[in-house]
């Protein structure tokens, strides 16, 4: 095509046949353009045509020749801007196109061309700052590790360095005999190392560090979670259940054993039928006055103990949850030491023991069904600490309420309610350790001409991980909160303690069993294959959200508990009380719901920890005094309160919800308080106005609806958790290596740290 | 207590010691309101403090007879709504003691106490409306069926009747040599049964029916997904690659052994180093002239063939796709035939084969890992149905374009992201009917006094369960829409249908994840045993989100598509029709934004569909241009393309989510017109609105932002979701039951049919 006016349309032609998008509509468009165009001549049109005939496509070689045409035409040109000034710039100097040039746009629009776009064909030289991104460590790892560590660096570092030992390596079979048997082999090697006694009292042979166990948990989950389920079973559930109910004679004679792994055991609460309404257990402890024995006895199928770990194979114990009952009279659910096996492993006369067979993980624990027909005990084998026959054969008990003591008796076991969430805390950090790192090695597309670029680097992808990378930081800080509350505990914190244990135990594994699946997701295809482990962290974490407390029934008793908490200090405020809270509220309305605050959007603003706080805290009171408002009506209104509480079922997960929330976020922020390190504040602090900022844009449905921002300030708060994640992400990898997990532990071939 | 005032005490003192919520801080609050009660004398309160005194409580004969005192004195008495109530049935008639009513009332608020739910210790009968919910079929269960069935209804029959079949029992083994080999196993019979090669053209002994090859896949799912997809690799996967890309000499000499499963093959597409970007493949094949054979050859370790179905233990041949190299020339991707292993199973010479090994779910698949050193096939292996080497060794193709030629053979190859989708579909539906059967069945709390009360009664649980059914009815019909438009395309439409199959597969797959994740929480502890299947079947889909296709991928995709059509569409129009689209735009905005239409909201309007349409619509459109606008304000200010939509992704995936979201209200709409019958068309109705419903309501941030609905109108929908959750679950388990999967199918003991 020598003809200057004709060589314009060159990059026309090279995109029709090029491009995968132009269908035959768009051909038909292009050739009437053609014929419409006054300054061609007939000939001319006769011509272009021909290049655009649908069952005459240009050679390979054609194409090829018009695409070299237009790269040397545009080479270094930067002003080449759209498809039409590719054509004036293959045009002769001579001539004078800008006249057609309305036309051509008015093409390429009908075409959807979008110039820019289009041109992407033609530049060889890609320059990205999308491909430019990559990761940098601005800061001390080690200096953040020793941070997160704190006080328990020492024990954490015992334990990492026991299972990294080769004896500690996965097990692969996928029988699940062979699994459960490594997995007792290792909670030996863990007792024998003192670890499994860590929580009992020195003076029966125990560590009497409570805070180390916690830490022990946590870290041993860095390994498989079988392991530290059975180890929580044995030592936690079993051990702590005959250290919190039982009295001195049962820790003399149990302790040590169960310390040692020597008498392995269990924690028979569960039954069949009866799982989170664990008052309504329906096996029986019947007291025999005339040889002072216990007769334990299971009524119906349906009131076998179910999901027992350590019964299936391992256990010769269990503390075995049963009415107790006084002739004829029910005296509530009380706790009972039964033996199971004898030493050789043969199950005691009247015990059935059933096996759980496969499960969806945790398959190296061996969970059984516990069946009692008539088994006598010893009348020294009730855990008497709360309640007691004397020797008249009466009941005795210094709490008189069945429902009082059996509460009171829950409460002493609330600690597997911070085992459980630090070890779900554990395994997100590895899910996100495996993730990251993959994610910032492995490299699909990437610009035109440019080399294929770390899928960390897009966006997408970083708003999947990156979030989250925040919230298990904000975690890990909430739970140590938890733990320190929980280890300094007065007797009149214990009802508010204990609800934000059941709190935070669902907080966390909600959040892990959600990060899991987005790692799971981020790693593609890898992230199936069992060799990257985060098939058996997901699979092994998915109970979390139910044992230890079912998370839906868990948020509902955290939100009764706020619910009566608010009430309380309404009704201790007075008719003065009510006042000054209304007084409150419209304060709060003054001076935070005004058009300047609801539609502030500055960055000083938005990235402001104040600003955050007063939003987490106006969620949760308003949510709070709405649903205590609803409650109410409904009520009077004639309403059951078991059904008024059902109306709002949804309405307490919110409660709870934002309660959890504001914990979470107020522990981050004294966290950040207590970073000397200038470089690790200042991750950590994007870290947690990421965490602040995402569980706004999260609710923001809920601000908006509430009057508390405006869209304008839901906006820009999105636009900044994406520039949070883009400042975030050349840290990223450095932020998951200061989890300082294992590389034996982690194990993932995709994680290798490179 | 004879002394009637002192009576009056009585429920205050039963609540402080059977109540497990006082604490300390409280008895103290009561011992003062005592001491402060000017009507009492000294000795009076004397014998009250008594009462409370912690270190001293009532024994609990005590206990007793002040419950059976209150509840003597309040029954029959519905006026009883307060504990001051109580007080007064307690008291002589003599007595007046309303004049103390306000003392009480305080009391009962600064403890907390609220009158109507601290009764309920009292009231013996339960009179719940929760309690009464429960199944009934308000419709035939059976015309739902043959609803969903359609024109389908026999070939899902016989394929219902063959995987019912004993040979079908579900493997158990662990090993997955043993899963795997009993999975081919089961594949051999449905060839023989000829639904293998339902799709082939029947010139090569096929069915010719690619409709009921679809059903076929969605209704094997019902079954193990192992078995689907080992089918799908082998009958859509493998045999349609030599369908779709070869030419009648590859159909005549491979089809019929082929769906006979005579020959085992494979899809080899996928490398390690490229999934996504299949463009970027780097296995090639070189043309040799000399001898008429091109060589395949996998360059680098990171190019093997990866994650490839059959591969590990049965494939015998498998379509590779590899750059076409001649004289060093790269021509591109194109698709070979490459023998893998000889009728004795042992591997080519050149070629590698590894496996996958364990994975998270379908170990019933034996994916494997394949490598070419230098293996040489003929010319005639080229799969060269839109390329080949001509007689003189050279190129030649009916589409000039590289990039164009492979979009058109990877178009031709969209029928997977039409039978995942369904396959996923399937699953839903199982998960489903085992959760709503069993929360059906599962009791737990109750209200005080009442049985236990099925968990399908809590609101929560109905929350969790209902709209995912209602989704899944959703989806049902809008598969069937895609498959319809699949089957009845025309050229033109390719590109619509393409992004439409690529948008329902990522829709598709990800509802079944949610939905089963919420199947095993719901199920709690029973839901984790593998015997329940829901194992299973989560873990099997897990990888259908990845799978043919990144579902992250495959939305920005059809954003970009949605994009194309966008501008191609404003671009016909011209000016007069952007001045259009703005008058448009601005009708929307007087009709649907004014301040009644934002605010309305009363039932029959929330539950029009004309209005559900106008909003999908409107958040579909508002999206899309906003987005078209972003990328165009950033390209136009300096941006790479590449980095513009790098920039909008997160909002390129909410451009795809509302056209999805659109398209299937649509379906459900159109699908409800052809309802014949009046009570299935009642139910069905209630579903589709909950399904509109619950939609708007995921979106109400987005609603709110926009200023299409105000925050009165959101909670209206938030009520209104609950209200039909609570209407719909009667006949939740009618509705599972008309998916009408096999029993044996089901298999989980939790899910039996009572």
């Amino acid at each position: 095509m020598k003809n200057t006016k004709l060589q314009a349309f060159t990059p026309l032609f090279y995109l029709v046949w090029s491009d995968d998008l132009l269908t035959q509509k768009e051909f038909k468009t292009i050739q009437e353009f053609i014929n419409n165009l006054s300054w061609l001549s007939q000939e001319e049109k006769q011509q272009l045509l021909s290049k655009v005939d649908i069952s005459n496509p240009p050679s390979r070689n054609e194409l090829a020749q018009w695409k070299l045409d237009i790269e040397k035409s545009i080479q270094d040109k930067t002003a080449v801007k759209s498809i039409f000034d590719i054509a004036v710039a293959l045009s002769d100097k001579d001539l004078d196109i800008s006249l057609v040039e309305s036309d051509f746009t008015k093409l390429e629009n009908d075409l959807g061309i979008l110039g820019e776009e289009a041109l992407q064909n033609f530049k060889t030289k890609a320059d990205s700052f999308t491909a430019n991104s990559q990761t940098t460590s601005n800061f001390d790892i080690q200096k953040i590790t020793e941070f997160l560590d704190g006080k328990e660096a020492p024990i954490i570092k015992k334990v990492k360095s026991i299972i990294s030992r080769p004896e500690f390596a996965y097990e692969t079979s996928t029988d699940i005999n062979v699994f459960r048997q490594t997995v007792y082999n290792w909670c030996k090697i863990l007792a024998d190392e003192n670890l499994g006694n860590m929580a009992y009292p020195k003076e029966y042979g125990g560590g009497g560090n409570v805070e180390d166990y916690f830490a022990i948990m946590e870290t041993l989950s860095y390994h498989d979670l079988s392991l530290v389920i059975k180890f929580g079973v044995q030592f936690g559930l079993w051990g702590m259940s005959v250290q919190s109910l039982g009295t001195e004679k049962h820790y003399a004679k149990y302790l040590k054993d169960i310390g040692s792994l020597k008498l392995p055991g269990c924690f028979a609460m569960t039954e069949t039928h009866h799982g989170s309404n664990v008052k309504g257990l329906e096996t029986t402890a019947t007291y025999n006055h005339s040889d002072q024995t216990f007769t334990i006895h299971t009524p119906n199928q349906n009131a076998q103990k179910e999901y027992i770990g350590n019964a299936a194979v391992h256990g010769q114990m269990a503390t075995v949850f049963a009415k107790l009952v006084i002739d004829n009279h029910d005296y509530g659910v009380n706790a009972f030491i039964v033996p199971l096996r004898d030493t050789n492993g043969n199950t005691i006369k009247g015990v059935t023991i059933g096996d759980c067979g496969h499960k969806m993980g945790l398959n190296g624990v061996d969970n059984g069904t516990i069946s009692f027909d008539n088994v006598v005990i010893p009348k020294e084998n009730m855990l008497d600490r709360f309640a007691s026959v004397n020797d008249k054969g009466e009941f005795e008990s210094p709490i008189p309420s069945d429902n009082r003591r059996f509460f009171t008796m829950l409460g002493t076991l609330v600690g597997g309610r911070i085992g459980i969430p630090r070890s779900a805390l554990a395994a997100a950090k590895s899910g996100l350790t495996i993730a990251i790192r993959y994610s910032d090695q492995r490299r699909q597309f990437g610009p035109e001409g440019g080399s294929e670029v770390p899928i960390l680097n897009y966006r997408m992808h970083q708003r999947r991980l990156l979030p989250h990378l925040a919230k298990t930081y904000a975690v890990h800080f909430a739970l140590q909160y938890l733990t320190n509350r929980f280890l300094n505990r007065t007797e009149a914190e214990m009802q508010e303690i204990e609800a934000l244990a059941a709190g935070m135990k669902s907080y966390s594994t909600w959040s892990t069993r959600d990060i899991l699946q987005e790692c799971r997701e981020a790693c593609g295809g890898k992230g199936y294959l069992s060799e990257n482990r985060i098939d058996a962290l997901k699979n092994d974490t998915e109970i979390y959200t139910t044992f230890e407390g079912d998370n839906t029934v868990l948020m509902q008793l955290v939100a009764k508990n706020r619910l009566s908490e608010f009430r309380k200090s309404f009704g201790e405020m007075g008719s003065l009380g009510i006042i000054n809270y209304v007084y409150e509220n419209a304060k709060t309305a003054i001076t935070e719901k005004n058009p300047i605050a609801t539609r502030k959007t500055d960055d000083e603003h938005l990235l402001d920890s104040e600003f955050h706080l007063q939003a987490f805290v106006h969620r949760e009171k308003t949510i709070l005094a709405s649903a205590a408002r609803r409650i109410k009506k409904l009520v009077d209104g004639g309403l059951e309160a078991y059904d008024a509480f059902n109306v709002v079922q949804h309405q307490m997960i919110d409660v709870a919800q934002a309660y959890l929330e504001r914990i979470v976020l107020e522990q981050f922020q004294e966290a950040l308080k207590a970073v000397k390190d200038e470089n690790s504040k200042q991750i950590l602090t994007k870290l947690y106005q990421l965490y602040a900022l995402s569980q706004i844009e999260k609710n923001k449905g809920w601000y908006l609806e509430d009057g508390y921002m405006e869209a304008v300030k839901t906006k820009a708060v999105r636009k900044m958790v994406n520039q949070l994640c883009w400042d975030i992400r050349p840290d990223a990898v450095a932020l998951v290596n200061a989890f300082d997990i294992p590389e034996s532990c982690l194990a993932a071939p995709i994680a290798a740290n490179f």
